[in-house]
């Protein structure tokens, strides 16, 4: 007889739930989106669906109708009636047999969950600390998949340094991004005849095998609705650690001041006055 | 209220199974392996709980009684009954809040099956096609983890294109391993002063970012016991398509003959005489 073991439990596999068939467990065959609201209204929610269409057909899972995803989403989070929340959902290949692919046909499952946003001031009246980590991860990061175990392997160094993320460096020593982030350098330069100074923005390329990431993206915005300059190109360690500020964007916190970068304080230590006035105008977009 | 919605089914979030809490869906979060019984005994189960153990350290899985993993292997396998099992395990960080990573003490969560194998006479007499798809994945292949959606990709690319197994190509040009498998070329050349022609294994080395793979290490034990040379450097699909035979290794199947290349038809397009040999000289490690 066929038989499956959970922990110490032996069932006959024919009664076992199909949920330990999804693929998504046994091959990270699945991709996924966090999303958040802010007062009670879903920000970027167009952006993320778009991002999760892709990431949906890059890997070739078919028949998923955008449309109720999105109903789903908006449904959930209106049910849960919560203000600020973190909306988190994927879809797998589907359950099936441990085959590596199958031609079969399967159900895509879908699985989303709504909850209570953490507080996230502190950090963002602090800022963080971060270390670096090598970027293990696979030549497809723009697919946000889970396949995660880089990232999480990256996180659980930082921790373990008593670090609040991992800021990954690839084979060339150039930074592509955070384990679960994006990450900006503000630095400053000469601009034009007068000798004049100002500061820019410099995070790497989407070219750099780093996830387009929606938050990124409106940290650029804002940036350029600042008027100043976001260079696109990737940056080493050694330059992060020279620089005048640095920001770490995510979904659930959006703008981060990062004022320790491994064992280098940032400026003084303290949040500077482009991420203050980057954090700013962000929250412009979120009301 | 916080919620989850798995499907179109609503529920609260405290309701939900901890099974959609495992990190293994979310991150990929653990680690696995398959292994076989031939004729009611199970095959290499040492070599296969030593790697586990390689596995769950690589990747910091702590408290993990590997003396309890192998009683829960025998006894599921006896508990079976079934004479050609194809043993299915993992073992997952556990379950727990979707952070990337938490130093909380979670417990790890153990999933096995035993299922009878698949007949694969048919692929060992007549062998099999293969196609090449570019090696996307991470850079710590030898770690056996739940990370495989680049394998996925890859083995849906063959089959797309009426092949059996995807033979991964790296950035340098080079064969590293199949999506499910190890590969050999057998190659012909000079040896010695009277110019007598010798055939040799070739395979890549476990340096090469391939798994250390159970299969892979008895082929090469059984060429040595033939006297076949066995070299481990990785070669190019195009030495692949000239060579006198081209072999999958495989657990659940052992060795398989490969009989075509892409395009390109092995040998006479049928399965040759040292495959042969292997195959009969792998027989006798199993009874």
């Amino acid at each position: 007889m066929q038989i499956a073991l959970i922990q110490d439990r032996m069932i006959p596999l024919n009664d076992l739930d199909p949920v330990y068939l999804d693929r998504g467990l046994y091959f990270g065959d699945g991709v996924y989106e966090v999303l958040r609201s802010y007062n009670g209204r879903l920000f970027a929610l167009d952006e993320h669906l778009q991002r999760f269409a892709n990431s949906l057909a890059a890997i070739g899972i078919e028949g998923v109708n955008l449309d109720q995803v999105r109903a789903k989403v908006v449904g959930a989070f209106h049910a849960s009636g919560l203000s600020n929340a973190k909306i988190y959902f994927h879809i797998t290949r589907g359950c099936g047999p441990r085959d590596l692919f199958t031609k079969a046909r399967l159900e895509p499952t879908f699985f989303l969950t709504v909850m209570e946003l953490g507080d996230s001031s502190l950090e963002k009246t602090k800022g963080i600390a971060v270390s670096t980590f090598p970027d293990l991860r696979w030549r497809r990061c723009d697919i946000k998949s889970l396949n995660l175990l880089p990232n999480v392997l990256a996180r659980r160094d930082a921790m373990q340094k008593g670090c609040d993320e991992a800021i990954l460096v690839n084979d060339s020593g150039l930074i592509t991004e955070g384990a679960a982030s994006s990450f900006f350098g503000v630095f400053e330069r000469s601009a034009g005849p007068g000798g004049r100074r100002e500061y820019y923005a410099q995070t790497a390329p989407l070219t750099a095998n780093i996830l387009s990431s929606v938050t990124r993206l409106f940290v650029i915005q804002a940036a350029q609705d600042l008027g100043i300059p976001v260079v696109e190109q990737a940056f080493a360690p050694e330059q992060a650690k020279a620089a005048k500020e640095l920001i770490m964007a995510v979904t659930t916190k959006d703008i981060v001041p990062i004022v320790r970068f491994e064992d280098q304080l940032i400026g003084d230590g303290r949040p500077g006055p482009v991420t203050g006035r980057l954090a700013k105008e962000f929250k412009k977009f979120t009301v």
